[in-house]
């Protein structure tokens, strides 16, 4: 067997060693660019989604015509090697490259390629049979090719990041129950407010997360709109008549992804608008998991000078000098994980605003970006999930005393009194370290021990009725 | 007629002059919260949202039993006032203010119950008969008000940028109509790629637009989403019972804005996704309009050293020192208009990530900037529209001549003659300087002059057909 | 008198009120531009500094025989009126424009030209006399006017700045001091730490806020680098040899600011480095100050459900339902102030990265961003220091009993128990509730009293001895 | 030989597979955290700076008389492999992890720890000899050796990024002089605008960067403060009297980096202000270098429909469809690279404001972000230097022409005609078609045909003299 094989471009020639799969214009691409040093195999699905491209191109030009069955046949079959995560090694263009993904898509024509030379007895090379432009590509550019593929990935993406959400948001409803009847005092603005349950707390948390849910699956229709056959810029040139249409029907059938074509093929080769809608969808959910990070470091604060209402699972020595301690950790590095999807929000973004005229050159980046937001999102989710919120225990009792012990428990009486004297039963009770209690039943004798009850009795502090003299 | 009265809150006493309508609490936070200078009746839909929900809130109270009729009339009237506007130089609150919009929730309960004093025939700052706290705020807290009041105003200044994004859609799509037979090269990563029309860029461009119309629609309903009835933190304490149903549908009814009453009242009070997701949705159109003038600034560079493929409407002098030189200030203000809005986007992303426990007490930054960037696109839109693309006209000599004097027609052959053989003819081209239609038809001889017309009509250019040989 | 006189530009014709000093070319910019409402007369140093640049030229024009003596010395007297804050009502055009700030030097170069005219006896318009390009421009462009105006407002906006900051620095220091004794538990990771003192906390604000102060020194000779006699784009056409030193060495008399000449003109001429690197201290300056209200606020959350350490002055009542109470409403409204300045800070850096070719036509964006950043900032840090910092006072009891009663006093023990051991003592202290001395001396007897006293005596706590057996 | 060796702290135990250096903590780290599956080994400058610290920390705990000098010695011998880059695959910790940093202070404690037992002829695990925390951390707390080991590495990756930006900016300086006599149209606004050269654009490309390296190296003292001995929050509990000056000693000593002790220990150790700049700063050169790669891809766009200035490199095939396209592939992934850094940083802004307290428990995030952020624009510079500046070519012909068919040169001319004649004729010559020569000097005979050649020369062009009748 021949160590290495000859190739060439337009641009010259280069020997590539006869074991690689990937040719002459995956080698200029690895030359070419090295700039994170991570390959686009680390992405799976989106190879994944590029063997279901070619699938879908080579089946649509058999239909209409212009790809020999023999040749359309060998490039399924190649195809299906991809999308059965085979080959993987052969993936090595870095994930930020320039040419607006034509290295990825060559980087998979080739290969795809090579693979259907071999499935019909050719050797790897001997192009005139399979061609990677010619055939593989037939009917395409990177400029549809590309975006389709990494619209299917992220559909994936997505829809394993809905999964991640879901462990969490049903985390954050069994806690929701089990603290149903966890009497503890709601704060706004860091001071005491009014009473509420710890349970209360924790089921708006899952409140807010499903309606991220239902957020990102508004956001797949947006993402399922593809632009197979547009070719370069939009105007089908070099595709025969119907082949958007069939390619499209095709994929939809092979990937079970409700894929449609765009009505507007221009508009589409060169809009990236889905991506920022969808990066904004995740900053948001970034945004609202935060939040609750931080709630849940503020509650568990302590243990002796903190708030120290919650208990989260402790699962590491929390410093290397101080003996017992143990700290926040899984909520810590959820909010470090948000604050990179917020930023890679502003790369999107950026890349977003660049593209010029026909085409949007800077996609790459923003597939990196997109991809590396789900995916830490979602391992952060499942971390979150699982090392944390599942093992949260309540402090009951310091819960309780919190409330008894407050001044915002004024509030209940505000129908009764009146802002202004229950503003100053506060300000006595602040000045004076007195309760609430001994200031209004016993002292000002202002409501009898009775109502008292009837207001604050736990049932009526967890769900208060409007009770008036 | 005395100069002052004396009003107190439970701080203190102060003088307020005695033609001013608000009283101490907008005093205190005039003197406390000095930031931007900009008082919050710069944003009179703002006013008048909270017009609405006072007004909603009076008429529930007094259904629900717990305000007089007589009051509750007397604060219906003067709430009518601030919603036809009146009163505005009394809303004096820094549109940033601390205190999660308290100081503008009480400027408003002290200018309506100081109007409904005087409606009633008693002096301002007689208190007993109307009170701003136990009367005007009666069942309500900032947390339910401030919100409601915001989301109105935002929904109406939404609609407000849906109209100038639609007058823009139209005079894109009436310039793709206008421009749809000039035949023009197509570009990508600013490289020429093949041919196109200036009547599909354009049309491209009102379909870009048309869809964010319909992302800002479909944002709509998350607005609607109010928490009235909630109170502090969304216990509802101290709102009577069957208060939040009632008062959501009086508010539906008299502001013909489907407002609709969150399920869950506890995440409501304390979430902001909404506002993220708008701004997101803002963010969003500002990256493609941006992207748009960016094309425009392109397509009309020159005039003589540039690509001149349209001229925009002249519309000032364009320098100090270089005589006849005309810029394209229209494009260029709308761009930076789009980066005031990205910036925006992270304020208000910060803003959400830092609410605390059960209240977002950054929610007036949030306004501000939703505000802010609302106000400066839809003017920016109107401009662009108005002011630039109405009077665009276009170049068509140079742009036809730019395609066939390209090299990028060669794409047409490809199907032909493979990608091999039509590289070594772009690349001779490229070369040579000479054209495509010289090395193709008369030298090599490749096609026939007959199926080189075939192929470049203009009518296969603009809309190119599969042809073979 | 006549009520209007008539312009011309190379465009055409308009009338123009007599009253008013400026002309053609600042009423064709209110016609364009109409974005956010705000002129540039709500930032008097702009156009004070625009005042110094026209005096300055005006003077080197004379210098190097290009301008007349009567007219130059005409020019010299109006510019002094800008340099004096009057005619302020006649820079009427948007902060945020198109043009790169062509609309605003011609505003300038017109109420100047027009200004002239009327104190050399003519009337308004006879620009035969005085010529707002001709002469009032001389020498110059816009691109090298408007950037050395904006960055002479800017040197004095960032020393009001500094101010602003020195007030807060002091304030923390002043409480530093006062609270030298207050022994309180340190906190990492929201978790009880060990021991520090009120006093060095205080202190380390005011630490970290001069370095900023430095940081922000640092940042104005960048500032000073200016580009006057670059004219168009760096080349110095149009300006009569030595122009730029003369013009420079006036400047820098004038207003007694060290600005000195780029060294490469064209790169000065479109590089907004400095401005971005500004904007960047500025992001870092909001950042810490942030924080240190995110401290502020966490300090003082209760009074009776939180850490309740620090009292901050009680500004406003904080609530419309809940009587009597405050909450922290100065620190919160500095909190969205940094959010809008880290806005901001994305704004300038996408203006900045648009900038093409031989000019940033994205500079009057900038400039707007980094004027209201700097304006609000300066009114947040005199609000915080004025309002809050001043006032504060600890809860010294409180501090220390949080101390005593803590977990991580064990800390102290490890050089002589070892980690393992005093690991083993804080997790049974935190199992049962008991105290770290009952565990130590009275139980496990690990160690004495005595040595007990001299490791937790206030003393040590506050300033550690390293102390073993 | 044991298969597992049985650790335990003070969690539990666990069964560590005694083939590995690392312990029980970083054990649970593995478990724990999962984000990004990037282990902190990728980043050996940081694995060094560890090494660097614990060195520098036994020595001085051995001069303080607190480590005996065996253990000392052999620590220090340990430490010496880790700073040769040996037992890098026992670093894997995820790079973004919660802790603030104490998984990968406990993995280095760890394997240091195993390493020196080895090396004192003891068993894996056998801690008595020499324990991660009571001996290897000693005088130590992960707040305080953490940042400190990050700043090192810090320290050597901004040196490394300043030689490839002075690689740049010496390629952009040799294409200054190369290009030193290519007239050229020089634009403003995307217009023609006066003449220059290719010379100084591309010099003013070589200034700019050389700007940047000049802030990186300001920066650098920033970074070089440290806190070695603040131990947990800046108190210098539990280390030994003097040891923070003697550590920060040997620790200059040993890596000939200048590093100096904080001043203020408390503010110190939770201030992230230096990581903020470098950021900033960051940010600052990714805006630029994208600003010139914009302005390469605008020159170089064409060949045919585009401005066609320059050529550079022709790297690879641009399309898969369009046969003989040449995109501009490295500006491409070069701006891509900007927009990751422009991104991370306000990761690292929010990452900065989120600190609380004592600690910036978000350090991993912001270390991840600079690293890569840092590694990337490294990578990025020097493949636009050798990959594109170094091969770029000009087109001085095409270059030529466009300055003398420019309506633009007429500027020259505004000193002899005045603004509005000279306006005059540039409105003919755009209206007509016409030559500026050719109206000015034949047909309004306005200046001699002498006294033009004296204005156009290429001499006069290139470096303008002011020129009058």
């Amino acid at each position: 067997m021949r160590e290495f094989r000859v190739e060439h471009d337009f641009l010259g020639e280069k020997e590539i060693p006869d074991e690689l799969y990937y040719g002459i214009q995956t080698a200029r691409a690895l030359e070419n660019f090295y700039i994170t040093g991570i390959p686009i195999s680390k992405e799976p699905l989106f190879i994944q989604g590029f063997g279901y491209v070619k699938k879908a191109a080579a089946m649509a030009n058999r239909d209409c015509g212009v790809l020999a069955p023999a040749i359309a046949n060998a490039i399924c079959q190649a195809a299906d090697k991809l999308i059965d995560g085979e080959y993987l090694d052969q993936f090595v263009t870095d994930m930020i490259q320039g040419g607006a993904g034509t290295s990825v898509n060559m980087n998979v024509n080739e290969v795809i390629a090579n693979i259907a030379l071999e499935l019909l007895g050719h050797q790897k090379g001997e192009y005139d049979y399979v061609h990677p432009n010619n055939h593989v590509n037939c009917s395409q550019s990177t400029n549809d090719a590309y975006p389709t593929a990494f619209r299917l990935a992220l559909y994936r993406k997505i829809e394993g990041y809905i999964k991640s959400l879901e462990a969490l948001e049903q985390s954050f409803a069994r806690k929701g129950k089990e603290f149903v009847n966890v009497l503890k005092m709601g704060r706004t603005q860091m001071q005491d407010a009014v009473p509420m349950t710890l349970g209360a707390e924790f089921h708006g948390f899952s409140t807010t997360i499903k309606e991220d849910i239902q957020r990102l699956k508004e956001s797949l229709p947006l993402i399922c709109e593809i632009n197979m056959g547009a070719t370069a810029i939009g105007t089908s040139i070099n595709a025969p008549e119907g082949y958007p249409q069939i390619v499209t029907e095709h994929l939809r059938n092979i990937t079970r992804i409700p894929v449609v074509l765009a009505e507007d093929l221009i508009e589409a080769t060169c809009d990236t608008g889905a991506y920022v809608q969808v990066s904004g969808i995740l900053k948001r959910t970034a945004v609202k998991i935060s939040k609750i990070c931080n709630d849940l470091r503020l509650l568990s604060s302590g243990p002796r000078a903190g708030i120290n209402e919650i208990n989260l699972p402790r699962m590491q020595p929390g410093s290397s000098i101080m003996p017992g301690k143990v700290n926040p950790v899984i909520p810590e590095v959820v909010n470090q994980t948000a604050y990179y999807v917020i930023g890679a929000d502003i790369t999107i973004t950026m890349a977003a605003e660049a593209g010029q005229l026909q085409l949007n050159v800077m996609e790459p980046v923003i597939a990196y970006s997109l991809f590396t937001s789900l995916t830490y999102m979602s391992n952060a989710c499942y971390t979150l999930q699982e090392k944390c919120v599942d093992g949260i225990t309540a402090n009951e009792e310091i819960c309780k005393n919190m409330v008894m012990n407050s001044i915002g428990i004024i509030t209940a009486l505000n129908p009764i009194l009146g802002y202004e004297e229950s503003s100053s039963i506060a300000k006595e009770a602040l000045a004076t370290g007195k309760s609430i209690h001994q200031i209004t039943v016993l002292e000002r004798k202002r409501i009898t021990q009775d109502k008292w009850d009837e207001i604050y009795s736990i049932e009526n502090l967890i769900h208060p009725k409007f009770i008036t003299l």
